[in-house]
């Protein structure tokens, strides 16, 4: 791992493979933003036909180069990039990154020949950037080896935040972004489609880099989720927040994004769980990528935040703005409370009531701006402290941020977890760089601002969950009604049902009324074919529906095999639930509660975890989920069995350990009142 | 009110009242500004001891002014407004500004205080700004009566678009904002309290000016509701769009513009209707409020708008992401359609299939950006075309600029209704600078993007609604939920039910079962106190039923009047719905549409519009409410009578007519089988 760090973010020889002697060309820009940067190692282009390539000796080929090559960047077109990488590879190159699409997200084809590079790195101990990629910026070192057009600039201020980024072209974006308001980067590294090195690897490379102090990511797909794990621990150990956008917050963008890296896009409430879970913060908004970190740098997430901010201001529109955006986002400014009134009152502020603590009329001199969020932090009930500043911070910038800097200083000099921040109202450039300076968090608008501000709220320690325990069943390949019950059954969720191979046979000791529904492998919709009857009253009844189904269904669907029947004692209840298992395509196994029922299938109501759960995670599901709370004693309506559904939930997430099993569903399960526990109405699964 | 326009934006002869001639003073600044932005009118210190004040002759009261005056600036502590407001209402001036707070905002002093002044301003035609207002800037003719710190810039550079905005410092925080991108005001308003001139009047004066292409309205509270329609008429049929972004967005926000402004905080999807309902398009972020017009002006809103874009990238991360923020906006990035597929071969653009167009391998250049985004236009299933550019707007903004000025003038030129616009990945001011200057809207953030596209895609002419037809009722003081009936009834949405005066009574030919209701305009919550009983079977279980509840509520509630009974007929339906009628604090009139029963209070699945509202409206609204989908076919579910639903919105939302009619709900309205009809399951109404 130490040679891998070294080979991509200390190399001293980078060979360049493909690069031109034209400085127009995309594949001679690696040479030149080398050079104009200050890269003090050695450039060893590699061309076919020229003897120097932009004033450097260049070399016939890889094998060619004299002694250790460090990293290489593999500029060839699409169809030259195999043999480029069998040749890096077997001169021992530790590293290399390959410029060119044309890989997975292209299809069939490109898929295989990306299988191919990394076959062919693999075996030789190289590790593959890319393809796809961007290449790599080291700005503390000078290392500019990329062809990314924001090299251009003349000045690339090194700062200490670490991009990794999927998307080339957001490099630069970000990276151009940050400079214009005082945010610098240590690393930019373009990972593209990510077909050896991961994004969640790559930055796990950095996280111990001393002038590294937060990972940024630009995600299209989370790939290799397994190794974000080790990534979020590594990096809450190290105190190195991790900031994460990641598109597909819509399913246009999904698609998108889907077919732009070649990965299948898994849905965004199982990514936000994902980044939840692991404690990494994720920005909704572009410029939050940006200003979150330090909300973040320094600190470690609150125990249990409140979602709420004390907000103070020197303009009551733009602090109004302010609250109103934070709202939106889910987070309140909260009047303050005893402790904070009390400190307001003894800093000379009287009028405090509100939501928004408006100093126009106290003073808006850096001491009062000063001793207002101070006395903001000392409430025991909010998160952070946000500062809205007027016209100030456009014409007296100094003055402007110098209180809010001082706030900073003494709450952390005092030790106190809770952040203080600024929202500028008007365009002031240069009150933003001081702020950054002073590794304060400050927006540039009331939406960043809120979006930050419920991301710190929401940003919490990598949860360690237990690993699911195995369980023995045997799921059939093809499995029908009653194998899925007899795999809830294992997993801890019995119901009670019959099966009956033909109508003569006897249900047992069920108990009646009962409803009946045929068994099948191949029939998914058994009510559309006159597969299901309900409220049967007696054994003679169900004899004579049986035999009427099994001439029914036989008729309506003549190849479906008709394994039998199953039997299933009708229940009432206050609610119904949907609880599911899914393998999610980016994040991999998850478990889902919603409310059961048209309605909620209508609202999308669903709350979902990386599987396993345990009960204290299920509870939440069931707090989360909007149309449970009809249960939870609302309204005075009686209460359900929600710890029934969360013990429910927290079964069908062990599936998780079972390789075996793709997806599984109850819908419904019919949730009874307190103590009663709730019924599996129907259930299917199927095979992985 | 050619009178009020000059006095307000063109004065010669300005009275400073309250003029300091200490220039650190707030009060000074007004003078200090008007003379550096090169005010060539006269400018009128009233003082009442300093003879001159800042090189200006003064004097002690305003009517020692020789001459007439045009404007005064009111620039008094509030206990001095009032005399001085007498002082100039009795010299005649036209307009005058009041600076001071602590009126309406500060409670029910403030507010009398408030109302003297405009009693005294109104018995001598003088018109009120304020109070609590910065003042009026217009930057054309250059008259800066204004405190605003924004006018400290050394340079105002005048522009196109109209500010009113009853918060003073938003003023100069837009101005600046503006500013730094080539986005310029023609005049600036601050109107503050409003409690003369408010935003939709002033707005008005400001339509016809032909230095004005556009009014941005920044709003805390929406005051005076019958103006803006006659300002909405007005704008469109001058071309003139009118763009909103109003707080109260969220609950905290509301709370905090109430308590700023002094007014009432209304419902935000009932000012988001109103908006609607006038053709006025709403910016949800604050640089949308400026980057918005640049999308409407020369333009009418589409007849049909599908909310959906055609994106191409110079990009793919970047234009990636543009999308996904689409999406989340509603708006859909599509694939582009027969007609635009065959422009983008004919162009040579042979690789379109998808939501995005990326032109990185097709190339950058001018001419293929506009050729890319003319191909693009033609699609007949778009509401407009984006442009997201990378790099090259940050290193080459002229290049890049280019081609979009192109598509955009071509589009002009061919009369297309549709916009082009661009939003730019980095930072790239220069680029943004020019694309104002062409007059084309320009993006900075993907999530402002996203906002302007779904406001262009939303934004349509003023919707002419015929006045609510006045109906004969006689709602008592008190009524109980027969008058609620009777009401309905007299609405059009009439109910079957009997009322008993005594449990002897007979219910007369009402069909078996019913419902059994205590009748009492004191109680309204009947259930708990046992006064409702279902399914009663026929006339002597209903005798007995009524002798047991009138004593049973007698006991339970002993001071309530109880005038009877009333007896429905049980309904059985498919759905519920709830509809009701408000009157809300900000917008007036307001008839509401929301699926019935627990889960719908839960979701808050409702659609709003301001009242009356004619049967495609509320056709509209019955396709709004995402529950009631479940009885559109939804899923192969049984249709409900959702006509009859609409219809029953149309009648309800009459009583915008009845002046004594506060509120009035059916809840739930049992919604029959399509063609029969639904049933009042219950109802209320509260007398104004």
């Amino acid at each position: 791992m130490i040679q891998l760090r070294r080979a991509l973010f200390e190399p001293r020889r980078i060979a360049l493979v493909g690069a031109s002697s034209d400085p127009s060309r995309l594949t001679a820009r690696a040479q030149i933003y080398l050079r104009k940067h200050g890269f003090a190692g050695d450039i060893l282009p590699v061309h076919p036909r020229e003897a120097e390539v932009l004033g450097e000796r260049a070399y016939p080929s890889v094998a060619d180069i004299p002694g250790t090559v460090d990293f290489a960047y593999i500029l060839l077109n699409t169809p030259q990039v195999e043999g480029a990488v069998e040749a890096v590879a077997a001169k021992g190159v530790p590293a290399a990154c390959v410029l060119a699409d044309g890989f997975a997200e292209a299809g069939p084809d490109g898929a295989a020949l990306q299988a191919r590079l990394v076959a062919a790195a693999r075996g030789a101990g190289l590790r593959l950037l890319g393809p796809n990629s961007m290449g790599v910026v080291n700005l503390n070192a000078r290392i500019a080896c990329s062809v990314n057009a924001a090299l251009e600039a003349d000045e690339l201020p090194a700062g200490r935040l670490a991009l990794v980024s999927q998307s080339g072209s957001m490099m630069g974006a970000l990276m151009s972004r940050g400079a214009a308001r005082g945010i610098g980067f240590s690393h930019l590294v373009g990972t593209g489609n990510e077909a050896d090195l991961s994004a969640a690897e790559v930055a796990a490379l950095l996280v111990d880099d001393p002038q590294v102090d937060a990972i940024l990511l630009f995600l299209e797909a989370i790939r290799r989720p397994e190794l974000f794990a080790g990534l979020a621990r590594q990096a809450h150990a190290a105190g190195k927040p991790v900031v994460a956008y990641k598109l597909g917050r819509s399913p246009y963008g999904a698609e998108l994004a889907a077919s732009h890296t070649g990965a299948l896009a898994g849905t965004d409430a199982a990514a936000d769980a994902f980044f939840r879970r692991l404690g990494i913060a994720r920005a909704h908004t572009l410029e939050g990528l940006l200003e979150l970190p330090a909300l973040l740098v320094g600190r470690t997430p609150l125990p249990r935040p409140r979602r709420a901010a004390g907000v103070m201001t020197t303009t009551g529109g733009g602090g109004a703005m302010a609250v109103d955006c934070l709202g939106v986002a889910g987070v309140e400014a909260r009047p303050p409370d005893a402790a904070a009134a009390a400190a307001l009152d003894a800093a000379g502020f009287p009028q405090h009531g509100g939501r928004l603590l408006d100093v126009t009329l106290a003073g808006t001199k850096p001491e009062r701006v000063a001793s207002a969020l101070g006395a903001l932090l000392a409430a025991e009930d909010t998160d952070l402290a946000l500062a809205v500043i007027g016209s100030s911070a456009q014409f007296r910038p100094g003055d402007s941020v110098e209180g809010i800097v001082r706030a900073h200083d003494a709450a952390r000099a005092a030790g106190n977890p809770k952040p203080v921040s600024a929202f500028l109202v008007p365009q002031a450039d240069q009150s933003l760089r001081l702020l950054a300076e002073a590794g304060i968090a400050a927006f540039r608008t009331p939406e960043s601002a809120a979006d930050c501000v419920r991301a710190w709220c929401e940003w919490c320690m990598p949860r360690e969950v237990a690993p699911a325990e195995p369980f023995s069943h045997g799921l059939p390949e093809r499995p029908d009604e009653a194998d899925a019950r007899r795999l809830l059954a294992a997993l801890g969720l019995p119901s009670g049902f019959a099966v009956l191979r033909s109508p003569d046979d006897d249900p047992g000791g069920i108990s009646w009324p009962v409803a009946l529904k045929i068994l099948s492998p191949d029939l998914a919709h058994k009510t559309e074919l006159g597969g299901v009857r309900l409220g049967i009253a007696d054994a003679a009844a169900l004899k004579r529906e049986a035999e009427a189904m099994r001439e029914r269904v036989a008729r309506a669907a003549p190849d479906a095999r008709l394994t039998g029947f199953l039997v299933q004692p009708m229940a009432r209840g206050l609610g119904e639930a949907i609880i599911g298992f899914r393998r999610d395509p980016e994040v991999g196994p998850v478990v889902m509660l919603g409310t059961g029922g048209v309605l909620a299938e209508l609202f999308r109501d669903v709350s979902l975890r990386p599987a396993p759960v345990g009960m204290e995670e299920a509870r939440e599901m069931v707090a989360e989920v909007k149309g449970l709370r009809a249960l939870a004693g609302w309204r005075g309506l009686p209460r359900g069995d929600l710890e029934a559904v969360a013990r429910a939930v927290a079964c069908l997430s062990r599936l998780a350990a079972s390789g075996d099993v793709a997806e599984a569903e109850v819908n419904p399960a019919i949730i009874g009142p307190e103590g009663a526990g709730i019924t599996v109405a129907d259930a299917w699964a199927v095979h992985a």
